[in-house]
């Protein structure tokens, strides 16, 4: 049994090396998302004549931006898998390592991957609405990418989201909880275009309004730890009485 | 606002060192409950004299078996508190480390937080069932209290109690988590008093009784990775619908 509510795909078409090199994916899955990946199938197929480090490298590096950076209920499964296959039907030389061409192939297959992952965020089991969380200002990337993790995972934000409430509480406790390096006082909170938060502190603005952006089909809450350079996005949705429903109901 | 529904209480009376002494806490929290703490405000007193390193110790022993194993949302907060007072009241010479009297104070110390932590867990936003998890046959006491904790964590498994499904694989997947070293073929899982799975695997069990006694008021779930000598034990709750209402519908 599935609980995936739509397909979802994903192609783009790139021009390397003067070849035109199509990139197609599909994914499967719904619940049991978290990093590293939980229960969800995909496959990313390409026509470009790949060596193997190429396809290797960039697969991992579009993984951990991607696929790793999503989650829909903190819970994972056992029969992960993400797999690249590359055809060389477009002719032309292999891509090799460490050319623009290997570069050029990685930033589409990220965009690809980071399409796919948005996608099953977004079909997350009970889900109305997609959470995007972009961090920047962190020590570094992984801390990034830590910290918004920890904000579209925490089950008070995503209740926070359905419930179109601008509670930025919630999303500082949530920054909190991500164990990285950060000084309370200067961080940033925005939710759509609308800073709710500054300097770590409470400020005036436009609940009504913030809260009817909310009602988008996606949210995008943005952190500025103010910190350092290092920036990162994930990828969660808001938690409804429908995702207690089919997994209360749910028989194996 | 407050969103616990009952009063958390308890107290108990020993005899040490020929006094009679008597324990008794109240605690307050129902949602952002997660180990460690989490938003939740304890308060034990007793009328014991003690040595400020009895006082100390058996408290730290006694936090980590019992507010540190709950969780009702895996949602933290920063204004956790647990607090031991001892009047001296009772009279008598002062408890001394490395001493029966110590030991005894403290058990029954232990006994006062777990039935506290316990009450907290069966007061969980939305809650309509305790779930107590039993972990035994971990490589060491550290290992089952994580693994107990996870179980209890996982939305998948407390959908599942919810909606009383015997469900054991999402108990497998949860243990799993829980970065233990385990090997899976020797974990055995029970619902109540019912087996469930055997070795890691799939065993024939009356699935329609075991769900009626998931309706129960406290739910157990026992797993032996019959891999050494270490026990632990957590509690949660049931993820409900109401859980989502109350946190989508909270306004600060």
């Amino acid at each position: 049994m599935t609980t995936d509510t739509v397909a979802k795909e994903c192609a783009v078409v790139v021009e390397i090396g003067g070849r035109r090199i199509t990139i197609g994916g599909m994914a499967k899955g719904s619940g049991m998302i978290h990093p590293n990946m939980a229960t969800m199938l995909a496959i990313v197929t390409t026509d470009a004549e790949l060596d193997v480090r190429v396809a290797r490298g960039a697969l991992r590096a579009a993984t951990e931006l991607s696929f790793n950076q999503v989650s829909v209920d903190r819970d994972t499964s056992t029969n992960d898998t993400l797999v690249l296959l590359a055809s060389g039907a477009a002719g032309g030389a292999s891509i090799q390592p460490g050319t623009p061409e290997a570069t050029r192939f990685a930033g589409a297959l990220e965009a690809v991957c980071i399409d796919l992952a948005r996608k099953v965020a977004r079909d997350g089991e009970g889900a109305s609405r997609l959470i995007t969380v972009v961090v920047d200002g962190a020590r570094n990337e992984v801390e990034a990418r830590r910290v918004a993790r920890e904000i579209a995972c925490s089950p008070l934000v995503k209740t926070a989201v359905y419930g179109r409430d601008p509670n930025w509480g919630r999303i500082m406790m949530a920054i909190g909880n991500a164990g990285a390096s950060l000084a309370p006082h200067t961080i940033d909170v925005f939710i759509g275009d609308v800073q709710v938060a500054a300097d770590g502190g409470a400020i005036p603005f436009d609940a009504a309004a913030v809260s009817e952006a909310m009602g988008a089909n996606e949210v995008i809450i943005r952190v500025d730890l103010n910190g350092g350079f290092g920036h990162g996005e994930a990828w969660g949705c808001d938690l409804t009485e429908q995702y207690v429903k089919i997994n209360a109901e749910y028989t194996t």
